[in-house]
C-alpha cells in the first residue's frame, strides 16, 4: 500500500481521482500494490466536494508525508506546477504530469533531478492525451532507431479543419462553432496558432532523438490562414489539410516544425477527424506505426495519468526516467527539408505554367487555382514563386 | 550484463539477432543492463552463418546456463516450442514469444507456470506483429475497464481484400498474386480461413477480459467466400470489406468471433490497407484508441520480440506476467449480438422489399443487389432472409 497525491483539481484532476477509484483493483495489479489517494492540492476550499476530506492547500503537507510516493501534477502552466514538481522530486517522490507546457520547457531539468533522486518522472498524458504514445515510443519500440515522429497533436485545430472540410465553413465560423461546443477556448491562441502542438512536438523530439529544443525555436505556423478554398482545392487534388507537428532525425541531430500539411486522402491520418489525435512513428525495425485516439478530455487524459501513477509505483525500486537532452537543443533548419508543396494562387494557367511547367493546376469555385510541385527545399520554391502571388504555401506529406 | 537465447533461427529469429545487435546500447538502457546473445537453438548446422559460434542443437545447454535469464521462443507451432518454453520457465528463465498458436493454446498454462517460478512471460509479437499492442492494452490502459477489442489481425487476408477492392480482382486471382509476392503461403489455409486471426482474437480476449477460450470454440469465418461483387457493392454503399477479429465484454463474460465485416469508408480501419494490421481498443476512460502498423515481417516482429527481451530483463526482480484466464473459457453466443447486416442477393427490388421493407438496395455490374439492414441478432435476420437466397451475409461495423 502506498499513497499518491493529485496537484490541481480541475477537469483532469477530478478525472484522475474518479478513474483511480473506479479501477482501483486493476491499477493495484498493474502497480504491484494498492494505491490510496492521500491528498488533493487545491487553491480554495470545495466544501461540497465528495473528495473534500482529502483536500489540502499547503503543498508542504504532501511534501512531508513519507507515505506519499507519487505526485500527479495536473495544474498546468509553469509557476506552481514547476515549483511543486521540483519539491516533490527533492522529497523523494515520483512525479507524473499531464502538463505539456511544463514538460516542454523544464522537462529535461526535472528528468535530471528525478534521476539524481532515484524517482520516476513520467508524462504520458502530455502528448496525445489518452493515446498510448510516449511509453510505446520509448519502451515498445526500444529496438528501433527512431527516424521520424509526426502527427495530429491538437484536437481543437483538427476539429476546425474537419469542419472546414466537411461543411465548407471558413476558419472564423468553424472556430466559433468549436468555441460553442467547448472544443476551443475563449482565447484560442495557443491552439489555433500551433503553440500547443509545438510544445508536444518539442517533447516528441526529445523523447525520440534526445533533442531538447526550446519550443520558441521550433518553426510554428498555425491554421488561422487556412482558407475554405484550401480545403476545397486540396480535396480535388486528393488531399485534406491537417496541422502536423513533425520531428525527424537528421545527420547530426533533429529537425522539428509545426505547419499545416496536405495529407493524402488515402493516408490513415486523413481518417483522423474532429478532436481525435494521431501520431505516426517511423522506426528502423518496425517501419511505421500510427497510434490514434482522443488527444484531450477529462477521462482520456486521466487514463494516461493513472497509468503513469501505477507505473511509477511499480518501478519504485528501479525508477523510470526518459533519457532526454543528449543531443542538446539545436535544430536543423526547417527550410532545408525538401518536400512536394501545395500552392494556391490567383493566377491564370499560363502564368502558373511559366513558373511551374510541370504543374497541373486545379480550379475551385473561386477565381483561384492550386497545384502541387515536385519535391524541393523552401528557398528553391520561394525563388520560383517570385513571379506569382501565392495565397497559400503548404508542404505535402509525401 | 545478462545473456539471452534465441530458439529458432528462421525469418524472425535472424531478425531478432540483427535488431538486438543493431540497437544494443539503446536496448541496454531500456533493460537497465547490457544483454549479450548467449545461444541460438537450431535444428541443423549453419556453417556459413555469421552467428555460427552461438549455435547449439541441444536445448539443455541453454537450460543449464545460469547466465541466460531470457529465452526468446520464435520457433512457432506447439511441439518443441511448448516443451522448451516450459523447460525454460522451470529453469528460472523468462520466456518471450512471437508464437500466436502456442500462446493461444497454452498461454494460460505457461503464464501460471511463470508466476509460480518468478519469471516473466511476454508475447507482444504474437498479436499485431510490430504494433505496440498488448503492452499498451495491459499497461498504458490499465486505468480502463476494456469493453471491446477489434481489428484487422491478419496481413495476408487484408492484402487480398485490398487488392480485390482496388483492382476488382476476385479472390482466387488476388490470392495467387499474394502468393507470388510472398504475402501468402503455398498452403494459405491458416490465413484465408481466419485461423491465424482467430488465434490472435483468443489472445486479445484473454488479455482484455481474462476469458481464455479454446480457439476452436471461436466462431470463425475466413474470406474465401467474399466475392469481387461484395467489394463493389460495399463501396457503393460507402463501405469496404475487412476481416475483423472481435472480442467484447458481455454481462458475465466475453464474446469473440472472426468474420468479414463491412467497415465504413470513413473509419480509420478502412484506411489500413495491404499487409498492414490495426487494432481498436475501447476502454471506459479513454474511449477508443486505434493502433496501426505492420502485423508481420522479419524486422517488425523482431522489434516486438526485442522489446520484450529488454522488458523481461528490466523486470527480473519483479517479473511481468499478464493476468490470464480469470473468467474461464466460456464464450457468449455470437448469434445473440445485434448489429446491422449487409446482405447480397440475386433478387428483384420487390422481392427485397417484401422481406426488408426499409432496405434501399443498390445494384452492381452483376444481376445482384445488396442492402443494409437495421440492427438485429442473427436468428431474426435469418428468419427474414428465409424467402431470399442470400449470397453473402456479413455484419456491418456500427
Amino acid at each position: 500500500m502506498t499513497k499518491y497525491a493529485i496537484l490541481g483539481f480541475g477537469v483532469v484532476g477530478t478525472g484522475v481521482a474518479e478513474v483511480m477509484a473506479a479501477q482501483r483493483e486493476k491499477l493495484a495489479a498493474a502497480a504491484g500494490e494498492d494505491m490510496e489517494l492521500g491528498y488533493i492540492l487545491v487553491r480554495r476550499d470545495m466544501p461540497d466536494s465528495p473528495w473534500k476530506d482529502k483536500m489540502v492547500k499547503d503543498f508542504a503537507v504532501i511534501e512531508n508525508d513519507p507515505d506519499v510516493s507519487v505526485v500527479a501534477e495536473v495544474i498546468g502552466g509553469v509557476g506552481p506546477a514547476y515549483e511543486y514538481s521540483r519539491r516533490a522530486i527533492l522529497a523523494g517522490k515520483s512525479v507524473v504530469s499531464s502538463n505539456k507546457e511544463l514538460v516542454a520547457t523544464h522537462g529535461l531539468e526535472l528528468a535530471k533531478l528525478a534521476k539524481e533522486h532515484g524517482v520516476s518522472y513520467l508524462f504520458e498524458a502530455s502528448v496525445g492525451g489518452g493515446i498510448p504514445l510516449l511509453r510505446p515510443l520509448s519502451r515498445c519500440l526500444a529496438a528501433n532507431r527512431i527516424d521520424e515522429v509526426y502527427g495530429i497533436l491538437n484536437g481543437t485545430t483538427n476539429y476546425i479543419l474537419t469542419a472546414m472540410d466537411a461543411q465548407g465553413q471558413d476558419f472564423a465560423d468553424a472556430l466559433k462553432k468549436a468555441q460553442e461546443l467547448g472544443y476551443a477556448e475563449a482565447d484560442p491562441t495557443a491552439d489555433v496558432e500551433g503553440i500547443d502542438a509545438c510544445r508536444k512536438t518539442a517533447i516528441l523530439a526529445d523523447m525520440s532523438f534526445g533533442c531538447n529544443p526550446d519550443p520558441a525555436s521550433i518553426p510554428t505556423t498555425g491554421i488561422t490562414s487556412v482558407a475554405a478554398a484550401d480545403l476545397e482545392l486540396a480535396r480535388s487534388l486528393g488531399y485534406t489539410v491537417k496541422l502536423l507537428g513533425r520531428a525527424m532525425r537528421t545527420e547530426n541531430g533533429c529537425r522539428a516544425f509545426v505547419q499545416p500539411h496536405l495529407v493524402p486522402l488515402t493516408h490513415t491520418l486523413a481518417s483522423v477527424n474532429g478532436v481525435m489525435n494521431a501520431c505516426a512513428i517511423r522506426g528502423s525495425a518496425v517501419g511505421e506505426v500510427i497510434l490514434c485516439g482522443p488527444g484531450a478530455g477529462r477521462y482520456p487524459t486521466a487514463s494516461a495519468v493513472a497509468a503513469d501513477i501505477a507505473d511509477a509505483v511499480r518501478h519504485r525500486a528501479a525508477p523510470v526516467v526518459p533519457d532526454l537532452g543528449a543531443l542538446g537543443g539545436k535544430l536543423a533548419p526547417e527550410e532545408e527539408l525538401a518536400s512536394p508543396w501545395y500552392v494556391r494562387v490567383c493566377a491564370k494557367p499560363d502564368e502558373v505554367c511559366a513558373a511551374f511547367p510541370e504543374a497541373q493546376p486545379v480550379y475551385g469555385t473561386t477565381m483561384e487555382c492550386a497545384f502541387l510541385t515536385e519535391p524541393m527545399a523552401r528557398p528553391a520554391l520561394m525563388a520560383r514563386l517570385a513571379a506569382l502571388e501565392a495565397k497559400a504555401v503548404w508542404r505535402v506529406l509525401a
